[in-house]
């Protein structure tokens, strides 16, 4: 079973048969007056009017790109060109795709200034927070139609309205969404990429409203309209219009359909399985796509089990083997980056494979987690009530809360452990678990075997150095409703840099 | 008959299949670890080793992008980047793909240097001229393997060897010839493209050879070892592979018979045509590729004559409605730019349809030429003794060959219509032909029809202000034996300014 659409989608039959036939009928150089190439042309042409028309745009603003990520980069680099006498100021969402965070840091490395935009702990962005961060030398702001790794849908519409009032062009990625739900207007530049819904890969799309500044990054070039550079590939661009009319055709009925099987696993998963969060927003939010993550699980561990039960499925995890940053995404959104499953279900997934998920999940993460010797409760009867209030702040907000936070655990650690340099040592007031060398889930994991230990109302403090422990030590205080009391560094006790006491109180 | 292999070849049957297996079992994301991105990853790495082998190089120096043009602006770029403590100079030949051209204009707007080595009528870079331009702060050295729009093969192993001694990167774009004719070694970078020989398209090659300095001018990406932002198009590329090896594997072969082929339309169209130029260099040259002008004709209109007649082909021409710019690998060689076709022959050509283009023709060309009223030699009826020496001099040369005549023209012109700033009148001495407004080829049609009035030793002046003119006038002295005198700027003799006075002296 594939339940990872949103890394990339099968090719959709009727893409299929339209790549066959435009292999056939137009394969030549539409730049060519002959009429193999007079017919690539038309075919070219017609796709797209597809497109255009699918998007919401019109035919003449629409230039097909290599892939989603050429035409975030074309879209980005070439909008910041057009309108840098405005200034040279980038905003965009914590949460964007990576190839946005990518150009994001070049523009800075080469003298341009990035503002993130901060989301809730649903992963959304507050337009009028959005808005705030606009200013007179903003060149461009860019924001998601949803999110690639929680399928929280964004405010686009509102957010493009703002940025109309301040005179700001809006770039929206609609990487995750495009096919599958209607893209709000007022977007100034609008990327997709064909792969993401059935189409085959090579196609993206870059468009460009008639009236957005845009001067081309890359050396000149006749085709596309001068904005993307090379041979244009017909045959895809031809099956990628197919796919998207056709999963346009079905969307309805598909998300609906999708959108009851992700509800089930949002509700069933905490049943089924102890000390699980469903993150991202539960109600705005792609039909197809749900993220969970399992505590004190090793999330490429886990992905290697359902691998083995034939379930492929995707995570934004931090605490892999491969990568040891935690996603951008979970951390904005300051819920548990650890555990992760990303589940994305193509059209057609039938209720049954969606059942048999359900059934293996619960033993594979006990498998996992049986080795660990810890005493977990057992899982939720009722679904997890979506009550909490979405946090107000979010990336920079947290920022500024572990900061005060700091000052707090600061002053725990030393009122326990005594002024000066020395460091914590453990006391009848002060738990001190040394996770010194330890990567995430493992800190977390010796936090919840100790926890039991302390009277409530005592304390304990984490000393970790793994950078994803002090997103994760937080995020499982909120989940297992114990209070998070900040962070000390380490150095100010002598101990190295980079290490952290991460301070919990036993509610 | 589909004869414009060169812009692109239709999908080889190989490739067809390729595909077709490849979008069934490697459609999902290579970089994802469960079963189908496993398999993908097999499937692509196993196509990388194929591309490598047959390319002469290694398989972990190959990355694949999306289309020749992106490599060659990648590797251009990103060589000139990595490079940039050597100095900011960059070399190119002056018949180099309009994508490093554009590339190299980019380089100068930035503030790069840029210096363009002739070739000679052949269409052919000397060895030692172009090692004699590079400098101590040459970062980069570009050379195709072989011409797209002549077929003349460049010396690219000696060249190579010459950079090496001087330690300058050498980039060749092989996009011509891979899969047809191994590449020299030496070579720092290399790039192709796969729907030139058979694959599909949106699939270049990028090669960097280990140790060639090169720093990504694109936003950071972790695929194709940070070379190539984008999901990576497994099924093309293994399409892609399969197609190169296919048409290396018949290439020692079909070489040989289209070869024979182009052989036969090298001799036989001068036999059937009046006035025609055959170009390139007659012996190192690509198989599979001719081109040859017609005098007095519109290439476009010719173009379209052929395509009713059933040949798609294609022309390098200047003159014609969509593009006022001479071809610039014509330009550099200094033959005639005018009434260009380009004939490239894919795989499997049957004698017979090339047999069916040589009769098809000389009627053809006679009926475009009709309308002129020109009075025609009758074609020659030996076959063209290629037997010119090549010309020392190109771009560079004919300049200032060009600068040279313009004096000589300017005293002819002075000398006829007396000093100062009068406009020169027809005299017993010279001939003035006004083709101001006129655009080629009909400057060099008035001059072919009036030639005959002038006495031999006399003068004719042709004031012309089409850029073409200034090339075809003395191409076409030089096709038809006559001695071309030089050019005198109108501007001197109170005209506007961008017309001039080719001078031609009847021999």
């Amino acid at each position: 079973m594939y339940f990872d659409v949103a890394s990339t989608a099968p090719l959709h039959p009727v893409a299929r048969q339209a790549l066959t036939a435009a292999l056939d009928e137009g394969w030549a150089d539409p730049a060519r007056l002959y009429r193999s190439g007079r017919q690539a042309r038309m075919l070219l042409d017609a796709a797209r009017e597809t497109v255009a028309a699918v998007l919401g745009t019109r035919a003449d603003e629409v230039s097909f790109t290599a892939s989603g990520t050429q035409a975030v980069q074309l879209g980005l680099l070439g909008a910041l060109s057009g309108n840098r006498r405005r200034g040279g100021h980038l905003l965009h969402s914590a949460v964007e795709h990576s190839s946005v965070l990518h150009v994001a840091e070049r523009h800075a490395a080469a003298g341009g200034e990035v503002t993130v935009a901060p989301v809730d702990r649903a992963g959304r962005v507050d337009p009028a927070a959005f808005a705030a961060l606009l200013r007179p030398d903003t060149a461009l702001a860019a924001l998601q139609s949803a999110n690639h790794e929680v399928g929280t849908v964004q405010p686009v519409g509102e957010v493009a309205a703002r940025c109309a009032e301040a005179g700001v062009p809006l770039l929206v990625d609609a990487a995750q969404s495009a096919g599958r739900m209607d893209v709000p207007a007022g977007w100034s530049l609008l990327t997709a990429s064909a792969h993401k819904w059935g189409g085959p890969p090579g196609v993206g799309i870059l468009a460009v409203r008639k009236g957005v500044r845009y001067a081309s990054p890359l050396p000149a070039d006749e085709r596309e309209g001068g904005r993307v550079p090379g041979f244009v590939n017909v045959p895809a661009i031809v099956a990628a219009a197919a796919a998207l009319r056709a999963v346009r055709a079905e969307a309805e009925r598909e998300n609906a359909r999708l959108h009851e099987l992700v509800e089930r696993i949002r509700a069933r998963v905490p049943q089924l399985v102890p000390e699980v969060e469903v993150v991202g927003d539960p109600v705005r939010r792609l039909p197809h796509l749900v993220t969970f993550s399992c505590l004190y699980v090793d999330g490429e561990v886990l992905l290697t089990e359902l691998d083995r039960a034939g379930f492929a499925v995707s995570s934004g995890s931090s605490c892999t083997s491969s990568t040891l940053t935690p996603s951008h995404v979970l951390a904005a959104m300051g819920v548990l980056t650890e555990g992760n499953v990303r589940v994305s279900l193509p059209y057609g997934t039938a209720e049954a494979d969606v059942e048999r998920f359900l059934a293996v999940l619960p033993e594979l993460v006990a498998g996992v987690r049986a080795p660990l010797g810890l005493d977990l409760p057992a899982p939720k009867a009722e679904p997890v009530a979506e009550t909490s209030p979405p946090r107000a702040e979010g990336r920079a907000g947290a920022e500024s809360e572990e900061r005060q936070a700091t000052d707090e655990g600061g002053s725990a650690g030393a009122t326990s452990v005594g002024a000066g340099s020395e460091r914590p040592e453990a006391s009848a007031r002060v738990t001190v678990i040394d996770a010194l060398g330890k990567r995430c889930p493992l800190p977390v994991i010796e936090l919840a075997k100790r926890i039991g230990e302390v009277p409530v109302g005592g304390t304990v403090a984490v000393l970790a150095d793994d950078e994803a422990a002090r997103l994760d030590v937080p995020a499982w205080c909120e989940m297992r409703e114990q209070e998070y009391a900040g962070e000390a560094p380490a150095a100010d006790y002598g101990g190295d840099r980079g290490s952290a006491y991460l301070v919990v109180r036993r509610s």
